[in-house]
């Protein structure tokens, strides 16, 4: 057994001895001394050997939840394919759980996202207590719980109202939440705010801010982002399902493109990838995703955004699909169509405008997806764990598989707000009604004289 | 000159000698190990020690700015009072400062927000340098402005969309801007994370992952907190400037109360703060705001919303007040009523309905205000500095000043949004000339029976 001790020593220069509390140490120390100062080294090493072993205590590693049948059935394979064949049944395990959940219902899909969300907030919420070592501190661990719950409360909340305003709108009650819905977030979040002030605790100040900080940043990452995802959804199951298949199918494809061809290695920060998994992962996922795409254009399931019928007086997604999801006649660039007619005798494509949103999604998706792999490989190598946790035989944590999800969610989300959304009528109108009625008859006159002047109405 | 030597040993325990590299060290270093061993504070102590060297190093402390003349007309004073003089005598620059921007108008008003806020990104930014000691490290500055820039051009671009929309969209150029703002954005976003992943460094990706942590903290505290004073000062100037007179109120009567009354610690975190500093604060800051929101209240130049008008072809400060800065005449609860007529002889009080908002926000700003202050200062505890920089004698740095400003920002912005801002039917209407045509003219038939039915329209 070794231990390491870590001493500091005020050393007078010029001086061949040296003395700590009155008492002295000659030669060897000052010797000793300075053949450390030749090695800068040794100081990150040790420290880095001691956090390693903290992490590892607080951090479930390695695949441990293989079950038994599995593991001794494997029993012959070499270390690479068991981890390939476990890896595989559990991509699958996933996958086909994501088809069911998709089967029940948008509402199965949010609350999976919620869940989802939960434990990826844990797994990095684990890690901060691990590195910065306050386990023993009180009132942390329930405090970055409570911010959860807080964040949580305002997103889905201003994400409620927008959707459901009409619904909340009728209920005297409810008003009262989404009229104060923002102060009662405020003041939730300051109570939280003076909570961590009040729980300062001298020798922990800088413990005590750094973990705060990083609950904010997990907060930012994981909350914010899952809201985005459910927003996903509000526009179409189609919106949520394409997205979230592309990074599957570029995770699943370069892993297997990167297994059987890799030779040429990416990028020093992940050592497995390889620029034949990058590129034969990238090309595949274009593909796939364009036909996955092209059977979800047909069915108004996926495709209708998620309202709330007054008439039915439930959540419904029938719809007249928007023209994204009509076919549509494409007269191809001069250079394309030569080729084009050789192969199908037309000098013109039919297909869906959602297509080619579906192309340009799938290109973010296998160039910069990758580097959301990337960071939380960094990320991981930084606070020396393997992976975020143990949930997922073969994977590791939950948020081993959701790093890239997120960064696309918000990429999914942008690129709706930027090219695709309009305002939806239904959701203007509401903000109309709760102006002051002189307001409302002042909008309602310049809309009339504009629609006028415009002969789109007329007069009557 | 004395050098602090850092010395890792690995001491086999039972054995009286102990060798480090080969060579062996006897007696002496096992037993300055085991003198040690008993003496765990000396490690966080000369630690910290080291940190505050480093820090000293990196930012600039004390109150070395103050002016020469200055230094020697109060050479005869003690060093309590010479700080209050300097502090008193700064402390009326910065408001005869602020009241001539205030008088110069809105638009120096943001650019002053603008400079203040790449002033208080820069401080925070320092201390991360300071702290992760990453001088050395390439890119990693410009990285950090490079994300204060993009996410200025994010939230200001989404401010000015908002109360622009009508100027912007008659050029078609700027429309693109405004159409594809968010993608534009989330594109330079996307190029910085990049450069982010590209640039880590084997070494250092615990302090690289940590201040790129740090910079988002930044971010989340001064832009978007920044981005939140401008929205106020739209909303009329009285928004911004009551506001932010009552922190300052606070901060000066609680230093004025505190210097001359104070006898009562009031919290740990900062010793020098009292409860007679907190108390006769607060009352003062109730009571003087009330007076200032009183004079403001009567000139439209303050209380009008700043909007940009078709007709002049620039924006304007002129409206028709709303009700809030009308007189109004309310009733008395009874309990109060007696005392009223006892003093004024009236049942009635006639005020601006402003007032009591202006109450509510200064019962905030005086109650949970100082806690701003508490993190600050906890905040530099934690860092082991000072201030946040010297730029103002007898103040600190530019944060020092503004920690609660922002606090309080996000509070009236909170306040406002959910207490007096009635969408306005300008936005709006920008909002509906988005639709398509027939999407318009299914709003206008709904909105023009909605109004029938409530008797608001007469059918002609």
């Amino acid at each position: 057994m070794t231990n390491v001790i870590t001493l500091y020593l005020v050393v007078e220069p010029f001086q061949s001895t040296c003395s700590y509390n009155g008492r002295r140490f000659e030669h060897c120390c000052v010797s000793l001394a300075l053949h450390l100062l030749s090695k800068e080294d040794v100081e990150s090493e040790d420290d880095a050997k001691l956090e390693v072993e903290e992490l590892a205590k607080a951090i479930p590693q390695g695949t441990d939840h293989t079950p038994h049948i599995l593991d001794s059935a494997l029993s012959g394979l070499s270390d690479r394919w068991k981890n390939w064949v476990i890896r595989s049944i559990f991509t699958l395990f996933m996958i086909a759980g994501f088809c069911g959940i998709i089967y029940i219902g948008p509402l199965a899909l949010m609350a999976t996202t919620l869940i989802v969300q939960v434990k990826c907030f844990q797994e990095i919420i684990n890690i901060g207590y691990a590195v910065y070592r306050i386990h023993g501190l009180p009132w942390f661990r329930s405090l970055s719980w409570y911010f959860l719950i807080t964040s949580n409360y305002f997103f889905y909340g201003e994400n409620l109202m927008d959707y459901f305003a009409v619904v909340i709108n009728r209920t005297e009650y409810l008003r009262v939440l989404v009229t104060y819905h923002r102060f009662i977030s405020f003041c939730l979040y300051i109570v939280g705010f003076v909570w961590f002030v009040l729980s300062l605790v001298k020798k922990y100040y800088m413990k005590q801010f750094s973990l705060f900080a990083w609950t904010h940043v997990a907060l930012l990452i994981v909350v914010t982002q899952s809201y985005l995802i459910i927003k996903n959804i509000f526009e179409g199951l189609i919106w949520f399902i394409v997205p979230v298949s592309m990074i599957v199918i570029n995770d699943v494809m370069a892993y297997m493109f990167g297994f059987f061809f890799g030779k040429t290695p990416l990028i020093k920060l992940s050592p497995k990838k390889t620029w034949e998994g990058f590129i034969g992962g990238g090309i595949s996922t274009v593909l796939l995703s364009l036909l996955i795409s092209y059977f979800m254009c047909q069915y108004r399931y996926f495709v209708c955004p998620i309202e709330y019928s007054e008439i039915l007086g439930q959540m419904t997604m029938d719809c007249e699909p928007s023209p994204l999801f009509q076919l549509q006649e494409y007269t191809l660039p001069s250079s394309l169509q030569v080729l084009w007619k050789m192969f199908s005798g037309k000098s013109t494509i039919t297909l869906y405008p959602f297509l080619l949103h579906s192309l340009s999604m799938s290109v973010f998706s296998s160039v910069i997806g990758p580097f959301g792999g990337f960071f939380a490989s960094g990320f991981k190598r930084a606070f020396k764990i393997k992976d975020f946790g143990d949930v997922i035989p073969g994977h590791g944590g939950i948020m081993d598989r959701f790093d890239c999800q997120y960064l696309m969610a918000t990429f999914v989300n942008v690129y709706i707000s930027s090219f695709i959304q309009t305002s939806s009528p239904q959701k203007l109108l509401q903000q109309v009604y709760s102006l002051k009625p002189e307001q409302q008859l002042q909008l309602f006159q310049t809309l009339k004289d504009s629609l006028q002047n415009r002969g789109l109405l007329n007069v009557y």
